[in-house]
């Protein structure tokens, strides 16, 4: 028994960008598309991996490496995933991305954008005011470098698409490389499996 | 599509006693049925996981559940798991156990188990013989606790069987909790599984 190769879908982008909603969203609509996936949030994993790790490069990187290998471990026996931490280097990502395909699973990079100033008036967790003020020392894009991907798989612009519209363009990528069917494959199917329920943008 | 529940098989046993040989005998024996498994070694796990973590009960406590973690990750998305870690703890370990078996998946505890004198008689890396003179502090079974597990499913007496015979004992857990089919199912397929290739013991 061979499993199909698996696929990881990484996010990389700033803090309050969106990530973790767009991969909720993601992961919600791909479930309904019957593909269930694994989503390692960053949060998530530096409890769990990565507890006692700071935000050194050196330690980012490390973080990195390890959502990394996890990813790899899981698209290697054929699971879906969506990796979404900053993943502000791209040495690291590209990495990442050679481990990952060299399993012969799919690596696809999303770059989830989002103007740092937009980023700084929605300031959700009140951390841009802070990092901007000089409170917070390793603040990616304020104090801390933050490197955008040069040819990501997709990009999605947070500020000007409803979550709806970034979660399309990934379907459509997943689908384009063959872990969804199309719509016309869908309707030849006993059994369609609705991929495109998400309302037109007006 | 729902994916089948996969499972752990979780080795627990004190530095020596074979864990690693026989978590790659298993593996190859799976892999002759048809059965692909990820095999994730304490050493291994401790350079991609874990790096910077010593061998205090925390330290140790965190690296086996980092294992646990990414066992439950992989299981629950329908693969099998070989990890191989001293695993000296009981109350981790079970605690492991709650969270893969609340997955719907599988934990089977081996006890890797060898007597220390025969351990510290064999002492291929000369490691017990140091910790027996006091020279290694926090060495498993000697200068460290080691908890024999109260009710694993499979013992394997690494000093009185072959690595076959061992490995045979864990098979046969796997095929008596359906992840393997038994032979006579096998010879009611049209392709035959072979599960015992192993030959009997003198």
């Amino acid at each position: 028994m061979t499993r199909p190769k698996g696929f990881t879908v990484w996010f990389t982008g700033l803090s309050g960008a969106g990530k973790t909603t767009l991969a909720t969203a993601l992961a919600s609509e791909l479930g309904l598309c019957g593909l269930k996936v694994e989503i390692l949030d960053g949060d998530e994993v530096r409890s769990n991996l990565s507890k006692g790790l700071g935000f050194s490069k050196e330690d980012r990187d490390t973080n990195i490496r390890r959502i990394g290998y996890v990813s790899r471990l899981l698209a290697r026996n054929g699971a879906g995933v969506i990796a979404a931490a900053i993943s502000p280097y791209r040495e690291v990502r590209d990495e990442v991305r050679r481990t990952i395909e060299s399993e012969g699973a799919a690596f696809i990079e999303v770059f989830v954008k989002c103007p740092i100033d937009v980023l700084a008036e929605r300031d959700v967790k009140g951390l841009y005011k802070k990092a901007l003020a000089g409170e917070i020392k390793e603040f990616t894009g304020v104090s801390d470098p933050y490197e955008e991907p040069l040819d990501p798989e997709v990009v999605v612009e947070t500020d000007r698409e409803t979550i709806e519209q970034s979660a399309r363009k990934i379907v459509q990528e997943l689908t384009r490389q063959g872990f969804l069917r199309t719509d016309r494959e869908n309707a030849r199917s006993q059994t369609p499996i609705r991929i495109e329920h998400v309302p037109e943008a007006a």
